[in-house]
């Protein structure tokens, strides 16, 4: 099903042979309308790579036809002829199509700093346009834009005479190898560009965009949006992106659980905040804290560490008045040590850190992942 | 030597029973005078342990008669009653003394969040102050902080008429388990307190300041500087500034090289920058990026997590016209590939990666270590 769900859309997932281990490389997803309308959000990293600049300028214009991702390289710090690389890969696409290659949005993921070798990946799109399809397109396709992802990542929800469709690898901000996360949703419901634009900034603000395992940026992260308006539907905008956050929650959720490297699936919930910023940050302090994401990975209830990582922003807090709770276990009150922290079971792959301000109403919650040897190992002997 | 090669100052280092394992805990150093001139700086943590909320009100005054530190427990997150702990602390130093508490220091470094057993740390002071000497005083005292460093930091430099003694431990913002770092620094120059705070600024701001391996922030992170004015020399206060960055920068190399877990010292050249704010905020951005910490570990001159970290910076940067050497060899030329990466030997421990800007005059140096399994072991395991 995946991003073939909802009405409109075909899609394919193919060999180009990008990548040495011979699996599927290459995707192409395909919006037969009768709307093109689209949104996109990409990495906030200033050094973007060649098919963000690209992306970037299709969007503007609100519409897209088509998306082409690859792996098997990243496409980034390629200069100018990595962008007429990713320039080359869309006039095929928009040429496949009789189109204008203007609505034609590239993603790319892999090692940064090499070129694509062409002369595989453009003879990969012919094949990935002749083998579009509703069927069995979607899967091929969620299954291609996999790196070191051990499952492909889809999700699709029911609308009131409408669907939201999605596939997603690797993690935006996340710890795998492949840090990337590219992220494609497609809907049949009819609805504008300026609409779809607000309701996934909104849906991803709260889910993928919270999702922070190594606070590592990356180059080339992308989410689209695309709608094809076949349902004929027009839903409440409201209602739309309510059932857009569950399918991003949904993903979110499925890219933490897959994250490399880690053993721990960690929640941090900051309650008592006196704004949604504060919440936010203190939550990434704690879930960019080496210190903290060993201790879990230990198994161990190291609250001093999380009262550190909290002490290092400029959130509205008394540092005597903070609670803090793992796993339900409040082995902190009022800054110091609270319940016995030998009643705090770590076994479990889930862990919940609660941390409460005890400064105001408000509250987010950011995931992350521990830090272990094996992020390590796997971190260490990427490009080699 | 240490912190007793300056004239006027007697030191003591002795076990207090605050380690299981039976090493020295527990150090006192005293300055005789006939100055008590001192300045100090702590970390900007803002949970902050009880004892440096104390040394900050005592530092206020621009004097400390002696300081005492103890390893075996940080006192942070202790509430009011670690605050007690720490004023008794002073009190008893300050009886045997023969003083007012209000000049003596107090510094711990240790677990977060569990009280310091006052039954074995006062009868501890006692014995400190029995055995306080110029002669092997200073290398007990030394040897009294570390905590998991495997040998005592020391350094001391001649001045025109005047000499500089210190001693260190652990390494603020660094990698090991005990992440907080002590310092004390001596001196027999005859210079005001704020003279001394200028200079100590100075000094700690381009060295120990620029210490970040693992980017946590201390509770407790203390420098202290205390001028004894035994010699009866007023040096020039740029000169005396330009000898204590000397032993700052002395003792930054020896945390560096003695962090644990690390395989590797990482000295991150950030040139051609807008501004030193640029330069060392660029230069941080890359000493935290955990994905190029596990490259460089692995002997990866990945230069494209270097250029990912800097463009997450709001520095003034074109990312067409970065530059990147790693180990001497320029890999990344004007935002893209450059010379042959394989060119790049990470065999040695020493590394060092300089970013070109190309957008002003200004530098920095940051340093940093790699990201190792051995630093998740040891960080994973501490409190259990």
């Amino acid at each position: 099903m995946s991003v073939t769900a909802p009405r409109g859309f075909r899609a394919a997932g193919v060999v180009a042979g990008l990548k040495e281990t011979g699996s599927r490389d290459l995707a192409l997803v395909v919006n037969d309308g009768p709307s093109r309308a689209a949104a996109g959000v990409f990495t906030r990293n200033r050094v973007k790579a060649a098919p963000v600049l690209w992306s970037e300028q299709v969007l503007k214009g609100g519409r897209v036809h088509a998306v082409v991702l690859n792996s098997g390289g990243a496409n980034a710090c390629t200069g100018a002829p990595g962008f007429q690389d990713t320039h080359a890969t869309a006039e095929r696409v928009a040429e496949l199509l009789e189109d204008s290659a203007g609505e034609v949005a590239v993603c790319s993921t892999g090692l940064i700093g090499t070129r694509l070798p062409m002369d595989a990946l453009l003879p990969g799109v012919d094949k990935a346009v002749a083998e579009l399809s509703r069927g069995d397109g979607g899967l091929a396709a969620a299954d291609a834009i996999r790196t070191t992802d051990t499952v492909a990542k889809i999700s699709f929800r029911h609308g009131d005479g409408y669907m939201i469709g999605a596939m997603a690898k690797g993690a935006g901000m996340l710890a795998p190898s492949l840090a990337t996360m590219l992220c494609v949703i497609t809907t049949d419901a009819d609805l504008p560009a300026a609409s779809l634009d607000r309701a996934l900034r909104a849906a991803t603000g709260v889910t993928l965009e919270r999702l922070d395992a190594d606070g590592c940026m990356s180059t080339n992260d992308t989410v689209l949006l695309m709608a094809s308006g076949a349902s004929g539907t027009v839903p409440d905008e409201a209602d739309f992106t309510a059932l857009l956050t569950e399918v991003c929650g949904d993903l979110t959720r499925q890219l933490l659980v897959d994250a490399e490297g880690a053993s721990k699936a960690i929640a941090i919930e900051v309650v008592g905040a006196a704004s949604d910023f504060d919440a936010v940050t203190v939550g990434r302090s704690i879930a960019r804290n080496n210190l903290l994401k060993c201790a879990i990975h230990g198994e161990d209830p190291n609250w001093g560490r999380v009262l550190s990582a909290v002490g290092t922003t400029e959130a509205v807090f008394d540092p005597d008045q903070v609670n803090v709770a793992i796993n339900g276990v409040w082995v902190c009150r009022n800054g110091s040590f609270g319940d016995d922290r030998d009643k705090v079971d770590l076994r479990p792959r889930d862990v919940t850190i609660t941390v409460d301000l005890s400064a105001g109403p408000n509250s987010a919650t950011v995931w992350t992942t521990d830090l272990t040897a094996d992020y390590v190992h796997e971190n260490s002997a990427y490009s080699t």
